[in-house]
């Protein structure tokens, strides 16, 4: 049996599993403030790398990128009811602007320093920007209106886990408004589009597109979009949303543009945003028992090299070839980039230094000790093949130039392993034979995946009732898939005609 | 004389020029949230690149980056006396996290979700990052220590000013350990070099760097050093400061190591800021009666391209003509990056696009006509020579090959042009003659430069004396520069013997 590098495994334990691996992976940490975390360098350097991704695609959408403010007062804020209830609860409010002293040592916020109206973090920037567009827009030659912001946001989340739900998390939130509902649902679309194309050409998580049910849409939406990733455990996670907010929030921030009729109509609003949280479904899409397994595409470094130096005389020359090899592989291109390559100087132990980059999940970890200078090789271990099949560590010894001209190839293959391996799990686990979903999920066979239905779209109290009766079993539905096959019989939950079809599952 | 484009010119009112400037060139403009901007796409544009060139010389530093909370517990902050006096009387607090109704249709912060401990909106993050290093460093050999992140920052300043000082601002904040006084301040040193380069380099803004006096340092630091570029009214800006830290906070975060010896000793640290406040540093530097000069290494366009569209049949292959032109130029790379260029196809008229971008201060506009086409050329306009000596638009007709054979070099004389002119400006407006400040600043002569004067470094009172001395003609002392020739002779304010040469003059 394979001696692992984690402490708990998968099978045992996921959520205790989640939990070592971004502690081993040295992805981020507990800060000592309420559902904050503070991001390490390697965690950080994973959101760069999906940030320069996702900022050439928003910039190829055409759409360009401004900063609004952080605070937003509590009057924008009120005036989009479905919006505000949806966000109410959870949210920090700044209500003083000054400390100051109070007698016994300890500082409190200047009572005289009180705001006339407080200021609320924003969870979100519709409000702030609608007020922004109100100001940007007054003829139709204005629109489209299309901005984008790389921001913090916080809610304040009673339970918080790292990465997937914490009170402040980072995050882009694209916005624009439309002179058309039709041209505002183009938009919602492309936004879905570059979601689903850099979730699964860039993080390598396979995601179905689709739009989430009325009880799941986002807070005064009139639409709202979904990539869905499976987690390992089978669960659903939401990877990036796109909404197409119909004309109540362009009404409540007086959003109105002149037509080319003269007259006044009001513009169509759409957001969208991906955040931090999808780090959470890279580890839980790739992660296994010893670590983090990280896409080329979105690794810091995607290969290290690590000299086996013993403090003698051969050290020199170790360094030597190591640097060498270092400069050879810089000078490649890897996915239109140079390709990142570390040489790992740090004074701990090779082993030490292996096992970390395992956990790390760097895909590429190069080792080079006396013999391999010697001999023109390097020793590969390759960490979506990390042990041969008799459970030993799956170390190839190649000539250097071998490696070296097959080096891009090889990441590109690595990428390809870690979204197919993705890619065949979740289609394992989707059914759509189901008959009753308690038998499935609730009896002996502890289905875990998700269960596609079609149903007859109802809505109010019949939809809330369906609701429930998922809830009862620690269900959810996560979208209507775009590219599902047409419905075709009756509806799963009412026996009415089925519209389209569902998916639902268990969710993080 | 020229009718410029803006409506105020720097000689009738520099502070409304300023303003003007911000506005015509569609940088940013007030949120409607007090003290906060929004950056508009331009603007924003600017900061995208200084970030880029900033973040790659962090990065060549060996520097990290990561991201630590937003939100610092009032305890944190509280342990490090000075730092706290610094910044008590200007930080947002956040004491709800919860909003309920007020039952007369208002929202109010709910008093069932107040916070047991306020938390402050970071201002800086020496103190949370304090926490963070605390954890991180057991022994020497985690040592140095360095991080970097790009954050949002909050000070409640009572004046704002767009870029200068806001209440929200974008910044960058390095932060490092070390384990001893030496490699703290060569640490100190090398992030005021990078400072010091990259606004010479990239924003093209000469500046004098130094060390601040006493009074002048950052709250709770041992040393604070200083870039400071000179605008054209005279008046310093501050455009990145670097700070030795001493022991004070190490040991308020109680960040130790266990040196080679066995024995436990405090960590030096260090921490050093660079921020969109340097944009407003840009304008007043660069930025003349037609709006802002945008150095080509910062601007988000560097070449754009007019068609001069007539609504007939010529329109399609001037826009053919545009579009090879664009592909030619974007085949380019200027300052080790492809050229950025834009094809401006938007619906206003030729004459408005071209004045847009001159306020914007594109470095090159290119209009191109049915003539040009036919002859094989463009028309020409430098944002650095807008006008002939006749006050005419300087605009240069040449053959397209021959521009786009000279178009990167002409970027680098740009680039140079501005720089050289700021530099001159700034040699010429520093005075070491000078025996009586009033005479120069309050006198006939309205000199409106720097002073630099030696001094004899006093502390305490005797510097206090000399701080009220200077304020009363509203100067205040920059820094000490490194480079200054040596001191000879008597202090100036104390006629006790000179230890070194300090700037005095006119800040933002």
């Amino acid at each position: 049996m394979i001696k692992h590098a984690l402490s708990v495994t998968r099978q045992a334990d996921f959520a205790a599993w989640y939990q070592d691996v971004i502690a081993e992976a040295d992805l981020a940490e507990e800060s000592g403030v309420r559902g904050c975390m503070v991001i390490k360098p390697w965690g950080y350097g994973i959101w760069e790398r999906i940030q320069t991704i996702m900022d050439a695609g928003i910039k190829d959408m055409g759409v360009q990128n401004c900063y609004f403010p952080l605070f937003i007062p509590l009057s924008f804020f009120e005036k989009e009811a479905d919006h505000v209830d949806g966000f109410a609860k959870e949210m920090a409010v700044v209500t003083h602007h000054r400390l100051i002293g109070d007698g016994k040592g300890k500082l409190i916020p200047d009572p005289d320093a009180k705001l006339e109206e407080p200021l609320i973090v924003r969870p979100t920037s519709e409000t702030v920007i609608g007020a922004a567009m109100s100001r940007w827009v007054q003829s139709w030659r204005d629109l489209p209106l299309r901005v984008n912001q790389w921001a913090n946001v916080v809610r304040w989340e009673m339970r918080t886990r790292m990465f997937l739900r914490t009170a402040e998390f980072l995050w882009q939130e694209g916005h624009s408004a439309h002179d058309s509902k039709e041209d505002a649902l183009a938009e919602t679309m492309r936004a879905l589009e570059l979601y689903r194309t850099v979730a699964e050409e860039a993080l390598a998580l396979p995601v179905i597109a689709g739009e989430k049910p009325e009880n799941e849409r986002f807070p005064g939406a009139a639409a709202t979009y979904s990539i869905e990733a499976m987690m390992q455990d089978g669960k659903a996670l939401q990877a990036g949303t796109s909404h197409y907010l119909g004309t109540g929030f362009a009404e409540a921030a007086n959003i109105r543009f002149q037509d080319k009729d003269g007259g006044h109509s009001l513009c169509h609003t759409v957001s969208w945003g991906f955040s931090t949280r999808t780090i959470g479904a890279v580890i839980m899409t790739h992660g296994d028992d010893d670590g983090l397994r990280c896409p080329p595409r979105i690794a810091p470094h995607q290969i290290v090299i690590v000299p086996m130096l013993r403090d003698n005389d051969e050290d020199a020359a170790i360094l030597d070839y190591c640097a060498s090899l270092e400069k050879e592989l810089k000078a490649l291109d890897a996915f239109r980039e140079p390709v990142r390559v570390l040489l790992d100087t740090n004074a701990n132990k090779a082993q030490t230094k292996r096992w970390g980059w395992v956990k790390k999940g760097a895909p590429i970890i190069l080792e080079i000790g006396p013999r391999d200078v010697a001999g023109g090789n390097v020793a590969v271990i390759r960490r979506d093949r990390l042990y041969k099949d008799d459970g030993k560590l799956n170390t190839a010894f190649v000539g250097k130039d071998e490696f070296v001209a097959a080096a891009v190839a090889t990441l590109g293959e690595i990428q390809d392993n870690l979204y197919a391996e993705a890619k065949e799990r979740l289609y394992a686990n989707i059914r759509r034979d189901v008959t009753d979903l308690a038998v499935h999920y609730a009896g002996d066979d502890k289905f875990a995946g998700w269960v596609e239905v079609q149903w007859s779209r109802p809505t109010g109290a019949v939809l809330d009732g369906i609701v429930e009766q998922l809830k009862a079993l620690k269900l959810t539905m996560r979208n209507t898939p775009l590219d599902a096959a047409p419905a075709d019989g009756a509806c799963f939950f009412t026996g009415e005609p089925a519209v389209e079809r569902v998916l639902i599952g268990r969710t993080y």
